[in-house]
């Protein structure tokens, strides 16, 4: 089976990240919960992840590293806890439903307004936009650091600086980058960095996170137990504890901590390197078959990724072929990314999306040209 | 090392559910996120741990189980999302901080009113007083199964039916019970009862979940992509994906399923029995050594747990010596339950909780009894 569905998940891990979650399974207690060896032991290590974290994002120190379950919730905490009520908030047409229905309920429920630049039908942004829209009450910038339809990567140094000109809070969605694109939160004056575990980290599912600014308070989210304070009626006051209750999945913290380990030690440049030769491979392989369109601008910097239709053709139908004809696993549809769905023109038909990771190889790339070269020419002969 | 404090979690796991764990990481896609053979796989494989979960918890049919990261969300997605503002809620002193926070949220910020059965010094409650705290306004019990600092065990279905008799929602904890003591939602007439994967069930941290009877609407919690109607603007409103958002742990909820299979197979009441014993080994073996308090009442059911102090002596201290001279975990402190410290009267002095589960052993008990004599000797002789 080839797996080209890396934006989804990815879905080999390292060898280390898989051994380090068996080690947790076999010896971790529940950190912050106890003096004894392995709920210290699970302490121990569960900061020395956020300060890896802390270190490989340019933050703001491992108590700015809150973990969560995945980008979701990490975008839920930010958007819900740092943008105050009847804020004017600005977003993009590139946006992933974990930051647009985050925003629509504040629109419906907290008097928020709402502007997004607009996508144009190859995808691209005017950044240019961002400051027209500015207005008296603007309050925040929210935006994707990449798209995960057509992969375009926006440039978050020059957004940060515009957040940083009118003093506008800054949330990235890093989903679709971290472990793949070099992230500064402090040169790109990113306030809430928020990314999952499991997708180019290559760690496991169930992690992710949220990396704080000192400029910008967070109110709680999820309220419970918290190991320390027991006496008080609220959430402590302090990072990261503020952020997090409840027991953290500290076998899947283990499991992450290896797979940075393993990123720093190939080097993230390597990997975005050999990832960009499959995509460009694929690219080249298929851009000119009969019936194929597509998306997005390829001269701009972008992840990975290919998405595209064949013909008049609904890309369900043709990933289902690719799947079932061929074990090539793509996706299909609406991607969770209306948006750019409605930019891009492809709201009924949906398109199929190729991702590729660093696991992938040449052969399978080819593989898949093939394939797609017998289902264009089995419908334009 | 011998670890008592399976309360916090279970340290131990079934062989098999680390197994289930390592396949998932090698093998699975981002479940409802495309049809292809892994994410399918992946899907399927979670749908039949919700079918697992129902059937175990007797609930309302797989759809109405919802999966979280831990039961403080659970508790926070069922306190936050089914209690209306303005309502009188009736809960108890056995209460963890992860009941107790988002209640005393709903009083500080939506106008809740609350009243708490009392403890009494023995840690036991008077049933009778939860129907004299009714009043018309009363809208929802919320309470635990079990306490995590004396082990007793509340009588579900003796509140479930003053609930059912006023028609009130009722909202069970139950991370002290599930996998070692039978829950029938039906019987018990439970609407939201709240679970952790990683103690009782000895499933792997970063797992837990809701199961929602039929009676109750639950307000969305996290939003955002849920793989289906992308182009809605809220979460849409069927279960489960109502309150799912975001990718699952799926290698973790894969552990979950191996972890309800090994309980099923032992048996429940095998499980228990053999815990019960250990505990009371334990019991017996220190509960007239000089200077030991042991809290709670021993006479009615209750988990496996041993909670107690040596004279005047600060739980930490205790604890500290148990784990660094005998290599024994336990837990000291407030364990997270204010208000039960607060009935027992060891507020300053925290207690020193022991836990027994499955794995451990009557060898390990009794080196557990000869430290405790060791100990309380040196102080009292």
């Amino acid at each position: 089976m080839v797996y080209f569905d890396n934006a989804a998940t990815t879905m080999k891990k390292p060898e280390t990240v898989i051994q380090a979650v068996v080690n947790a399974m076999q010896t971790m207690g529940n950190s912050s919960r106890g003096t004894h060896e392995s709920s210290m032991n699970a302490s121990r290590m569960i900061f020395e992840v956020r300060m890896k974290l802390d270190q490989f994002f340019h933050g703001y120190g491992a108590d700015h590293v809150v973990f969560t379950c995945n980008s979701t919730e990490a975008l839920n905490i930010a958007i819900r806890g740092a943008i105050p009520e009847h804020a004017h908030v600005i977003s993009t047409d590139l946006e992933h439903n974990s930051v647009l229905r985050p925003l629509y309920e504040l629109r419906d429920h907290a008097g928020v307004h709402l502007d997004f630049v607009k996508a144009d039908t190859a995808g691209n942004i005017d950044y240019d936009a961002f400051e027209m829209l500015i207005r008296p009450d603007t309050k925040a910038i929210v935006c994707t650091h990449a798209s995960n339809l057509t992969g375009l990567v926006l440039d978050l140094e020059r957004i940060g600086a515009i957040a940083k000109k009118y003093q506008l809070i800054f949330i990235v969605d890093a989903s679709q980058s971290a472990g793949v694109i070099p992230i500064n939160m402090k040169k790109m004056n990113i306030d809430l960095l928020c990314f999952t575990g499991h997708k180019g980290l290559m760690g496991p599912q169930g992690t992710g996170g949220l990396c704080i600014s000192d400029r910008v308070d967070v109110r709680p989210w999820k309220v419970g137990g918290t190991g320390v304070q027991s006496y008080l009626e609220t959430q402590p006051e302090e990072l990261p504890v503020r952020l997090e209750a409840g027991t953290l999945n500290g076998h899947g913290i283990a499991g992450l901590s290896a797979a940075i380990d393993y990123i720093e030690e190939i080097g993230i440049d390597v990997i975005h390197e050999k990832e960009q030769m499959l995509m460009k491979r694929f690219y080249d392989g298929i851009k000119d078959l009969p019936g194929v369109t597509v998306y997005g601008d390829q001269e701009k910097e972008k992840t990975a990724i290919i998405a595209l239709n064949v013909g008049g053709e609904d890309s369900g139908k043709i990933s289902d072929i690719l799947s079932y004809e061929y074990g090539i696993s793509t996706r299909p549809g609406a991607h969770c990314a209306p948006r750019m769905h409605q930019a891009l023109g492809t709201v009924s038909q949906g398109a199929v999306r190729f991702s590729f990771s660093y696991f992938n190889t040449a052969q399978e790339v080819d593989e898949a040209v093939k394939a797609m070269e017998e289902i264009c020419s089995k419908r334009f002969v």
